[in-house]
Formats: structure tokens, sequence, C-alpha cells
């Protein structure tokens, strides 16, 4: 029942049957559930059969296989499509999507995610699977380089989501012309019809403008949704996406609800359904596979856009990069260096940046491995997606820019966790250390924002060392990491070769008579070091531990620290008081049960200027001087 | 030396001499300062000294004057060419430019911001100031109705961010002909070219595509800018905004640095701007107004699009809805439900969603207030950015989404704080509650995120009386301000009436005989509430806190509880660990200084996937039975 080669040989008549099939199991699924998408599903069902039947390269025994095309439903509710698909093919049961879906412990879920083998990336967060789609595709054309293309759903609704367009920018920059996006334009939303209704000329036009080959078709004829993929997929040797723009109906195949505004993401009751089902045709068992890829055969390496102003390639060692304890480095730029060594020990490693690559030392790699750098410009949500699509294909992915606007990219952010994706992110420029550039740029919610996040590890290195050793753990941790850089340049703390690890900290003063403890982290830590210094001199010891691990923090050696100070303890941060450092500390004491704990947190607590990085450090209360106030209060000593 | 009209009398060849002035003055304040992008500022010299001079009607000694059109700077980086503007019209001294700019305590901060009274809203996170200017031009043709401009710099590599197509897809789809958006094409980055580098024609289809005129031109011939000017101040009476897309060089005038990627970002050495200066001709003390406004008159109501589909219009009331104890309703209903009173008594309320205000019931106030309802379709970006800029107008804007789909906007919700302006953000379907739609659409970091905002207030209602009662004192809080909102339906809990306040809490149940306290928000409220039935009836007496306002947090009543409970408490909260409301609960009680704290914290800590609402809260250790253990084990009576 299989068959290889760009078109299957099932015909259009197994196919209409097929695209009956998927209506009524949309239907069926979602009426067993109570809850889903079945119109959202029907304005695709066409495409879908046409493009499963005769032109999506997959071996669904293998869904591993290097050589798979990749199908990413970027239209996430439309999953009772998606997963009569995969019951068509005879990956998914009939009792499964009957019983499975949208219920609870079932991998059937209400939006598609990689708990299925044949599901790339969680959707559901409109305009993520194209951008998402673009990082598979970048793999698949500069560094797999394999033909398999990447085919994505999308819905009309979602191009208003800038990400999109973001999406199509860089596939033209980047030429993937192995990415195929196709718009199912039923022109209804969920509250009423999109602000460009059926104007596919209108979207159409939009897309040709930001680089791609487009082409509209009525996405309910057969034929001309078969033509239309013939020829998309004719130009995957070419240097442009394809955008096929499909007028649809929502709802198509019931005439109850077809084109209706009342009708989205509503099952429909059981008397209803059996109605639609009778309409179509009646209940379908159509057991139906196209064809599969030929085994995966390398092509020749393809230089990209990115790698053309890059000048004259460095030479890259393996060593880690060396620091000496007291020379002055800033962290970013120990990442830079670290993330060298890196790439030249593992050729699965892969940066992107947010066109600051000068400020996060990025730019170090681009220089050193052009191949595997890719430039995402001033737009960080498509470079979270990017790399959740790179880590979908094995790269590892490191993605830098000012810490500030990493929030610009928290949806996919929170998304490539549920995606279950391999992120690592590096924010520099973090904090009120940045001084003269103001608040705007200062990244003052960032360790919140990150430790809200699933299974993820934030870290916070105070000096070069400690940078070169997590940015080196960064490359084997799962789920979301992320390492926050300072601007400024510090001395060096450690010696080469010290170990650091997720979940670690350092005690960096230590003695039998410390009276109270000083947590920081990053350029707090060397403030903590300075108090501790002035502390000595009035005879406090204190002290003071290296948080460099935010989440997971190390809570033995917190707890123990607080113990030795009689619950006294200062933590001391370059970021709003909620949900960082402090909070992190605060949560780990409370839950090894310490009791009697006398707390300071010192923080950013008002709306910064602009300044000196000292200056705004004083004016924020978070330098030497208070934290050393704060250990004297502590100690009964002010 | 002003005039009123269309132009001013100020010939073109002042136009030069304030143009060479600019970028002296740009050259000067950021090598005194030692930082700053005088580059990026000379591009765009000739374009700000045409329009300051002859077509911004703007009263510089009324800044506040609802006559005057609006310049935002969108490249917020260009913050010496904006500030020499200011000191060319007499606004800001010369000593101020040269000793204020980017100093710690002084105004002129590295990027505008909304402390210096004639910028609208702060910028610097690139993308952001087109979108804002869409708020202000909605305001301007729908709301104020009056013929002031919005006038944006725009820089070319902040079109790589899609919030600028989405800010251009609402002003065309809103008819915004009173924006007039200039890009400034000057080809480089900060770390080298654009993607589309000097490729005008480009930046124009994409405009042209999504809806807006646009005017080519070079953009250091003062005639031909002029002529843009003209021309589109002629089209403000039309349909559609105006995008002129301007080819600059970067340095334009320093013949040393002219279209050079090495000087992105640098103020000149000292030796360098003298010939910069002397190449210029020299410091100028030009002192240059242009026109002034007409005296504001307002123009005749237009409908917009978005009034359209909204069927019949609903009769408001000014009256509260009431909610019996008991009775069972979603806060998301009960949310619009009181913003349709608010919008009855306050002809300033504005509602905006995110294309589900059928789920977040904004169709309420979108059917009672179909001229003050802006729908923004899936672009959450742009609803808070539109929300920005209508707040600078001096309109309550209610903004209501997935509260997932807010960490989209988190960028924006961030400058919101550092422009100063009022947001109201309201995201329903919070939490594993929302059950079988999947973790995509869950909110599990939105408290965490909108806690670490500057300033924010955080509400967390748990019934149809307390939304009612926190959605109107929103209407009157300053800053960022949240609503987090329920998908499910629960029983009314206060009678009508009943007073909430930011800052607040309310004791549900409270004995002499406390062991116990447990403190819950929203859903999880409802299930402390079982838990201390069960308790009771075990002999086991709980305090129970509705903690409805997690920021600010009410400290003095939950340190009372902790005291009267031998310092055990339970935290229960649908939402991820970080961030949220225990740590709100926790940095409460360890900054009131409470000692011997027993403080067992329930939280989301695993991704979910489907299910029904209480099967996930079952899960996730968040429900009755598991609350009432945590009590039983704090009780020593497990």
């Amino acid at each position: 029942m299989t068959t290889t080669g760009l078109t299957s040989d099932i015909s259009l008549d197994v196919v209409a049957d097929l695209a009956a099939q998927l209506r009524v199991d949309s239907i069926r699924s979602s009426t067993s559930a109570g809850s889903g998408h079945p119109t959202s599903s029907m304005s695709a069902a066409d495409i879908l059969a046409d493009l499963v039947a005769r032109h999506l390269r997959y071996d669904w025994d293998d869904p591993r296989s290097p050589a798979n095309d990749h199908l990413i439903f970027s239209k996430g509710h439309a999953s009772p499509l998606l997963y009569s698909v995969f019951k068509a093919v005879g990956a998914v049961s009939e009792h499964e999507l009957l019983n499975g879906y949208r219920r609870f412990g079932q991998r059937l879920e209400g939006h598609p995610t990689p708990a299925l083998p044949w599901v790339d990336v969680a959707t559901g967060s409109l305009g993520q699977g194209l951008p998402d789609a673009v990082g598979v595709a970048l793999a698949g054309r500069y560094l797999d380089r394999l033909p398999y293309r990447t085919w994505v759903l999308c819905g009309d609704s979602e191009l208003a989501e800038g990400s999109i367009w973001e999406a199509l920018d860089k596939a033209s920059y980047y030429q993937l012309s192995n990415l195929i996006a196709i718009i199912d334009v039923n022109r209804l939303g969920q509250r009423g019809a999109t602000d460009l209704g059926w104007d596919t000329a209108a979207y159409a036009n939009r897309a040709m403008a930001f680089g791609a080959r487009t082409i509209e078709i009525d996405g309910h004829d057969l034929s001309v949704i078969d033509h239309a993929f013939i020829e998309a997929a004719s130009h995957t040797g070419g240097d442009q996406p394809t955008v096929i723009i499909a007028k649809t109906i929502k709802g198509k195949g019931f005439s109850e609800v077809e084109d209706s505004p009342d009708w989205h993401g509503k099952p429909f009751p059981p008397d209803m359904a059996d109605r639609a089902i009778a309409e179509l045709g009646g209940v379908r068992d159509l057991v139906v596979r196209g064809p599969v890829p030929e085994p995966a055969r390398q092509g020749p390496a393809l230089a990209h856009p990115s790698t053309v102003d890059k000048g004259e390639k460095s030479q890259p060692s393996e060593d880690w990069p060396e620091y000496k304890p007291g020379d002055k480095i800033a962290t970013r730029k120990a990442y830079g260096d670290a993330l060298v060594a890196l790439g030249a020990r593992d050729d699965k490693v892969v940066a992107l940046d947010g066109e600051v690559s000068n400020s996060t030392y990025a730019s170090e790699f681009a220089a050193a491995f052009p191949e595997r750098y890719f430039e995402m410009f001033i737009a960080e949500q498509q470079m979270v997606a990017a790399a959740t699509g790179l880590a979908v294909r094995g790269y590892k992915v490191f993605c830098s820019t000012f810490a500030a606007f990493l929030t610009r990219a928290y949806d996919f952010i929170r998304m490539g966790a549920v995606s279950g994706v391999d992120l690592r992110l590096v924010g520099s420029h973090a904090g009120v250390e940045i001084g003269a550039d103001g608040p705007s740029q200062m990244a003052l919610e960032d360790l919140a924002m990150m430790r809200a996040v699933h299974g993820s590890t934030v870290l916070y290195p105070a000096d070069g060392t400690s940078t070169v050793a997590l940015t080196a753990a960064m490359a084997d941790l799962p789920g979301i990491s992320y390492l926050r850089a300072t601007r400024g340049s510090y001395p060096g703390l450690y010696e080469a070769g010290e170990q650091f690890h997720a979940g670690g900290s350092k005690v960096l003063r230590s003695s039998p008579a410390d009276q109270v403890t000083l947590v920081g982290a990053g350029v707090t830590l060397h403030e903590c070091l300075r108090a501790a210094d002035q502390l000595a001199g009035e005879g406090i010891a204190a002290r003071v531990i290296d948080c460099y691990s935010v989440k997971p923090v190390d809570a033995a050696t917190l707890t123990a620290a607080a113990e030795a100070t009689a619950g006294r303890v200062v933590v001391a941060e370059d970021h709003h008081p909620e949900g960082g450092l402090g909070s992190a500390v605060a949560d780990a004491l409370l839950a090894a049960g310490q009791r009697d704990l006398s707390l300071v947190h010192l923080a950013v607590r008002e709306m910064p200027g602009s300044g000196s990085g000292s200056e705004l450090l004083a004016w924020a209360g978070i330098d030497a001087e208070h934290i050393a106030d704060a250990a004297r209060q502590l100690a009964g000593r002010s």
C-alpha cells in the first residue's frame, strides 16, 4: 500500500474518500471527547487527505527516520484532523481516537505535543508552528543537507501574529525552498470573521512581499490541491519558500454548519454528529499510506547568506578558555569563548543571535563556524522558534541576545517546554549594572520569567571560569536552560578547572565564627565579597555564597550556612524583588524546614534610569555598602 | 518664529542649517556622555529637521495640548537626535544636553522615556514605537476625533520584528490615515547589514501589502523629504496609514564614518568629534519652532470596522452586577459583566481583546459600546501596545485574552511599566483547571511574570462578587494591573457589596482553635474551603484565607494567621511553583520577620496534559484532598 517517489499511486477518488473519513473521524473524536474543533478540522480535510496520500514522504513505521518529511500543524487546535490522519495511516487505533482524545493521561492531547512520535513540536499557541518549521527547514537545507520537506498547516487567523512574518522573512532570507506553508483560509476565527476574510489575494501579496512563492487555490478541489503540491515540490531546489493559500469553508461537508461563525471550537452534540456523518457518507475505515522517502543521502554543503559578511574565519580550538583569578573579564566574553570551544568539540552545536552578536560574543562562534551560525536579526520570537526546530533535528542550539529582549519570546520559551525540546538561552547585559542605556535594556524580570518555566535551569555566573564551565554544562542539560551574563568586566574568582554544575554553589568565605551569610550571584557576588571585606575589618565574619545556580538552587549549602549563622541571611540581586534569586533562596530554606530565619532581601525596588553601573547598584541598594549595612543590622552591630 | 498651518514659513535653507545642528548636537551629547548612538541619529537628521521645522504641529510650551501632533521615536537609540530636537526648539538647554544625557538622576536617559514631557512612550526595545503609535492614532481617529497626526521614526533593523507588521496590519484595518511612519533605511544594524539592506522597494512592497500608502524617498534630499511630508499630510483624511521609506546613510555628514558598519552605538572620541563638527560647519545655536496646531475641535464620530459585525447593541446599565452566594458563575463572566457597568459609568473606559472576546466576555462590552471596543485579532503584542497608546491619550484600557497568551506580550508589558502608563490586563482560562485543551492554553507562569513587573498589581479573585469589585478597582489603579480569571463556574462566596481592594484579603474561616492556615486564590480557594470542611470533620480547625490580591499581598492578615496557627501554613496555587502565590506569601511572611514557619507549598510541579479540571487539580496535588493531607501532616495528624 506504500510507494516511493513524488506522489503515490493512490487515486484522487480514494483521496476523496479519505477526506470524507478525516471529516467523519474529526467529528467522532471531538464529539466523543465533548470538546475540540471539528469545523476547523473539516476546512482542511481535503488538503490533508491529498497531502498524506500522495505527497508527504513519511515512513509511519519509523517516525525517527532522518529521511522523513515533516508535518507541522501550526493551527494546533485542528488536532482532530491530525489524529484522524494518524488513524488513517494506521498509526493510531480507532479505539484510541474515540477513547483517548483529550482524556486524562492520554497522548491525544487537546493540542498536539511530541508525546506522539509523529509530532515534532507542540502547537496550540498560534503563530508558532511556522516559525518552528523554519528551524527544521534550516536544519534540512544547511546542516542535515537532506531532501526532506517541511509542510506546515497554518490557520488564517494566526496570520495576524507578527511571528508568522518573522518566519517568512527568515525563510526567504535563508532561501528555504524546502518549506511549504499551507494557509487554510476558512475566513472565520473564534469570535467571527478574520480581518482579511476570504481576501486570499491580500494574503498572497503579503507572502510574496516577504519573499515567498505563492499559489492560490480552492482548498476543496482535490485536483487543484494536488497540482499545487506538485508545483510546490518541484521548486524545492530553488531559493524561495512556498506558501499555498487555500480558500476553504469552515465546517465543509456538513451543510448545517458550513461557513457558520457560531461553531468554532464546539463539538457537535451526538444527534448533530449523526446527521453530519450521514451527510458525509458514513463511517469509513480506510487505511491509506502515501509515499515513503528514499533512503537519506546527504547533499552538498550550501553556503547561507549569514556566512557572507563574516570576514576571515577564525581558527577554533577545543581547549576550554582559561582566565586567571583577579584578571578582569566580562562573563558575556567568556560565554563567547566557551561557545567556540564547544563548537570545536561537538559539530551538533549551533548558535543563533538576535543581531547583537558583537555584544553577546556569539560573533566569535560565527567567525569560527559560519556554517553553524544563523543570524536571526532583531526577531527574538523567530530566534527561539528556529532553535526549537533545530532541536527537533538533534542540534544543540545556543540563542543569545540582551536578557531584556528574551521577554519578547516568552510564549515561545514556554511552548519549548511543552514541546520538551532542549533550548539554551543566554541573556547578556542584565540588570541595572549596564548603566547608561536605561531600563528598556536592563532585564530586571528575566530570572522570574525563566524560573517559572517548567523544568528549566537558571544559571548566573560571576566570573569567566564559572561561565565557561556552565556554558559547557548547558550543552548537555535537558529542557530550557538559561545563562544570565553581565555587561561589565569583573575579576576572576576561580582557578581554571574548578567544577561547577546546575544545582551547585560555591562558598567563597567561611569560618567557624561566621555571624551572617551573604548570598549573591553575578554582579552582586562581587558586591558581597566587598561587603565581607568591610565587615571583616569590623570584626564581623561573613560567609559568602556564590549562588550561580538560581534553579535548581543549592538548598543544602544554603541551609548549612543559615544554620551556621543563626538564620541570618542577606540576599542581594540585580533584579526586581519578585521571583528571582531572593525568591529561590527563600523557597529553598522554607522547603528545607529552616526555622528562625532572618532574611534580608536586597533587590531593585524602583524604576531605574540611566547612570553608571556603580551609581545604579548603589541607588538600588544592592552594592557592598548596603549589603554590609544589612549584615550589620542582622548581627546587631548597626 | 511660529506659525499655524500645514507647513511653517521656515525655509529649506534654514532646515539644512538645522539638520547640521542636529547632527552636531547628536555628536556633542553622545561624546560628552561617553556612550550613545551618534551615527544612527545622523542618518535621520534631515528627516527630523524638516519634520520639526515645517510639518509637526506642536506647541512646545504646552506638551499636554490635545491638539498637538505626536512624535514617537520607535528607534529609541537615536535619543541624541531626539534630544537635539528638543534643544533646537528651546525645550531643553544646551547645558542639559551636554551635562544631563545618560547621566545618573537626569531625565535625558539613554533611551527616551516620558520623564520628558514631550515623550509619549518609552522606547528602546525595538519594534514597539510603531505599535504604540497605532494606539495613539486609534484614539485620535475614533475617540478624541481630533485632527492631530502621529509621526513615527522607525529604524530599518526593527522591521525584522513581527510586531511592526502587527502594527501595520491593524493600522490599515482601522484606516489610520493619521499615522505616518518614516523608516530610516540606513542599511546597517548593530553588527552589520540588515537582511534587506538598501532594498527600499522590498520594504515598500511589504508595507503596501499590509495596506499602507508608501512613499520612497532619498532621506537626505530636503526638498524630496518636504514633498513627502506634504503628500503624507494631504492624505490624512483618507483610509490608509502612510509609510515613508527613506534611503539614508548611517553617520551621514561625517565622511570618516559614513556607511561604516563599525560605528554603531559608539560615541566619537573627542578628537573625532572635533573633526566631525568641523566638517559639519561647526556648532550652531539655532532655535527653530515649526507650526503650532489649530485649537482642538472635535470631528464627527466615525464608525470603525470592528463595530460592523457586533449585531444588536445591548442596553448597558451603570449598576454593578450582583451574584448570590452559592450561585455558580465563572469569574471571566463576572469580568465581562463588570466591564459593561464600568463602561456605562466612565466613557474613558475602552476594551481590547485578542480574538477571544466570547471566551473572556469582553464581547459584552463590545455589544454595549462598539465605538469603544477595538478587536485586535490574534496579535497580543499589538493589543498591549495599542492599550499603551490609548493610555497616552487618557483612556482607561482593559485588555483581555487567555492568560497563557499574555506571555506573548511580556516585552510590551515590561515596557509599559517603563512608560509609566496604566494598563489593565485580564487573563482568562488560567491554570490546569481549564482541563481538556492542554498545556499550551494553561498559563502556569503568568503570576510570576506579572509580579516581576515594576509597580504591578496582581489580582486573582475566586467568585463573581470579588471579580466585580476588583475589576472596578482596576479602573483607578496606577501602573500595570492584572486580573487572573478562571474558566469554570464556581459558587459565589460573598454577598453583593462586600469590599475588596488591591492589597486586601478575606478570612473565610477562623476560630480561636485554628491549628493550620490554608491560603488559596481563585480556583484553589474553593479547594481550601473543601479541605477545611474535611478537616473540621476530623476536629482540625483550619483558618482559610482568600488571598485575592497576590501583589501587593496582605502581609498583616497572613502574619496574624501564621502567628495564630503556630506558623503552620499551606499555600495552594494553580501555577508553577516559582514566583506565584506561594512565593508572594513566603516573601511577605519572611519580610515581616515571621519565625518558626512551617510552610507547605502545593503547586503544579509537572507538565500537565489534557483531562478534566478536577482530574488535573488532583493530579497536580492542589485539590482539597491534597490540601487537607498537607494540613494534617502539619498538624501532626497524618
